[in-house]
């Protein structure tokens, strides 16, 4: 039974000193994210670079996520292409490689095209053609694209659609979302920086960069809403949003690298053309982690 | 003592059939929303039709509303011209009319040279000459300028200037606000339907068009909220998303007046070159406040 | 008769050392402006910091307006507001203070509800009630509405709607609407960077900030065009590009005063929230009016 | 010697019933294109549904242009990836089969991250490694970024980055680029629904979605331009707006080869996500083609 409820961090891809997929830096990385309650791992996600991956690198990360991770817990791998056809092919081989379940974004190149009736048929072929899962990706700031309530909510119909990440943050859509479907449909944050938010209009976990980092305070923040204490994780949720944003869209997967170096996580280089954070910018983000108690101040790392 | 937590209606403002504005119908409105525990109301807000009113009519407006409010519960006066000198000007003859305090726009034709700090100049010139406190207004769906966290702490520092009403929804904003200032800078949801994600983040209130219309629905969230019940509140808060939409977003002040209308307030026409909502909407919007249980289904309203 | 062809400036409005409007200095500039070949001048648009005047102050510099130019010459006036009837009233008050044509902006603050047909009643109203003749006035950068091509031929269709300013710059919409209308409705650009442009698909004219500065060169890439040398007005358009950007989208109203300033016009203040042009920005502006040879290098004025 | 001036194609890549590229249908595509005065093709543009293909279709198709395309036309390849790496890759396999230019985009996903010097570094990157002549390809509207006047010029350096292709429509950036530059770098328009527009500004041709469907009109706009009749070109111009929009930000590609078909040339299917034209807008299109005079009214095409 794959469960889908929780936090879920999207894991960067480790590159070595030649740029190449390092898996062995990935296995680290996923023996100290093992030691958290986090409910799995989602791998060639945006914070994965997948977009500048070829195919074999994709599979070859989905299979070091899953013998990485423990059995119970899910590896969801993002398997969007721009056409149907890839999208699909790319589906099948991450679900051969072990994938439990696929993410995916709606094709955004022609986006000026890309009408709810369009998106619809894209997703349900993929969705028709895959023997896992799939989970809708919304994420407005790298697509241009914002899916729709009605659209998400037609979607949500298909037995093989079986929820949704959503980094664009509009929570009034996400309650309308959980509204409309209830607990059939799993609604996932897709930034921490709205997490609690989230959890208030009904959604069941996220998918957080930050989860990467802090993953004791993600899973923290979840218990204490479950658990109704409001005060706490609204002091957790609200101390956890600038380092948030510093690895999400202030500074982006650099940023989220660089954080992990700090942590004594492997992150290692960026795939260019992004480029790594420079030192001034480093400084900043070290200051923010340690203000947020993700770091300890005496730079050794909160691991 | 200003009291400016709890919920808050944006009145809409009655004009009679000839177009003119009508305090004897804004009166039988507050006799009715005063009947629930709301904090005051909020006159001559984007749902007042403020930009449609010339300045006699506004101050009539203002002391109608204080005149049929509760001692005890404040007159927000929405102030904001163009110019810094105007806003000035209206806001201290809105204090003289017996407002409680200010809600201010940033200026926004020149948005492209609406710098942080030119907004900044502007802001504490009005609240350095108003002798009531004033609140920021961020509304980018009617401005363009989604106001920063950055100008809004530093604003905070200002003495007179106590609070946000925030329409723009950023809720991981909202919270790195309270994050920063704390209880000492009130936080207040601009529209329900995030009302429960912002509290999450450590709003106080909301300034909400639907209490115009839902006031009970909109105390209890806040109610539930604050007493931790938050599987009620979740449910109340996820119901109240559709008629929020319709009263705001989809249909605007048409929208909200023929709503009113339906539950018997003195709703009313809109001035020029606002349209009243035609019978297809009217008739879609009946049903989706029946089905929010705002209005009884036999079309006799909530009253 | 009417004529709107050809180039006009929409003039900033003097405001004196205490901030009031100073028609004086208006005099002197259209003194000025009167030596070159322009149709007319317009008066109250955003160049003229309309937004930031009260309705006396409009009339004032109406009256003004038309007392400093030559009779055969137009005088047009900005005669926006948000509501359908206050813009008529004005458009009415300009009439009688002698302005020869209304230019009229869509009411924007409710631009979630400006549907084409709500623009279309508001426009034909304001046009139905005016003595002089309406001019369409497209301006999304301050707006946020962008007048649709469908729109705007609609509206051609009232014998008082004359003709469009345009300031977005998209040239096949211009294009589209010559190409539907003919010569019987002026399209003006609205702006000098895409002034030839404009005229290649059959623009009459340019209501254009830069030809405060530069009405020379504003003249002459119109004669140029219409005589066929198309050589020399490309030259002389592309020279024009870098000032008209630094006395629109880049400095705006400060930029373009502190501009007339240095060429011995009567520039003046700016009326907050707007902010005079800084030192070093000034430095810089000077050396691209030097460079585009509308200021003579020994800084001296091109007067 | 590369010839970069003229009017060039972005020609579709047609698909048999299978939905596997077809090469033959390619040639008797060609075979009419060259009867034209084009100046060449682009292959694998926005308008080739280059992000629908693999790589090894990409090949065949440079393969099968520069077999179908007189010798001394060029054949200009779309080879843009989202990772440097790729990109460089596929500009140097493109050179391989034949292209004798690569048109390359920003990339895109990760936008928020593309500063000009992020851009700077992967163009140069590229342009580096590359053994044909780069060309800069700004199409904001599939891509979300606006490359900026001054990259471009900052670009334009580099000794074998030669030129941009503009679909952004922004003239007064073409003119300042043209300004900096001169004739060294040749400014493209990227759309016929400015074509004329552009070359009042200085540009030298156009990539063109029209030219694959009425070539001859958007040889003869130039040919007028250049001869200095503008009433003519302004006329032709106007005339050619509407079919335009069709084949492009309306109906895109699905438009376009819809429009092929009507003319007697090979369209196909397009490849999902995208859709077919529906029957009631292939007959507004053939209206439309009608009306310009590209299609007869006979219908049986103007080839």
């Amino acid at each position: 039974m794959l469960n889908l409820e929780g936090i879920f961090p999207p894991i960067p891809t480790p590159f070595d000193a030649d740029g190449e997929i390092d898996v062995a830096a990935l296995a680290e990385n996923l023996d100290w994210w093992n030691r958290f309650g986090l409910s799995g791992v989602v791998v060639l996600g945006s914070n994965g670079e997948a977009v500048l991956l070829d195919e074999g690198e994709k599979l070859r990360l989905i299979e070091a996520a899953r013998a990485g991770a423990p059995e119970d817990r899910a590896v969801i791998a993002g398997t969007s292409l721009q056409s149907t056809r890839a999208t699909i092919a790319l589906t099948q081989a991450a679900a051969g490689a072990g994938a439990d379940a696929a993410l995916v974004l709606p094709p955004s190149y022609y986006r000026g095209l890309m009408s709810d009736a369009v998106l619809e048929r894209h997703f349900r072929a993929v969705a028709d053609a895959s023997r896992i899962p799939v989970l809708l990706y919304n994420m407005p700031a790298c697509t241009g694209i914002d899916l729709s309530a009605e659209l998400i909510v037609s979607l949500a119909a298909h037995e093989n659609i079986v929820g949704l990440k959503d980094s664009g943050g509009d929570v009034a859509k996400l309650g309308r979302i959980h509204g409309d479907l209830g607990g059939r449909f799993r609604v996932l944050a897709g930034s921490a920086g709205f997490l609690l938010p989230a959890l208030s209009v009904g959604a069941v976990g996220g998918v957080l960069a930050l989860a990467n980092i802090a993953p004791r305070q993600c899973v923290e923040i979840l218990r204490l809403a479950l658990t109704g204490d409001m005060h706490a994780a609204t002091d957790l949720q609200v101390r956890m949003i600038l380092p948030n944003t510093a690895v999400t869209r202030r500074w982006g997967v650099p940023g989220l690298k660089a954080a992990m170096e700090m942590l004594g996580l492997r992150g290692g280089p960026v795939r260019p053309p992004l480029l790594p954070l420079g030192g001034a910018d480093r400084d900043e983000l070290r200051s923010i982690l340690v203000d947020a108690r993700i770091l300890d101040s005496d730079k050794k790392g909160g691991r």
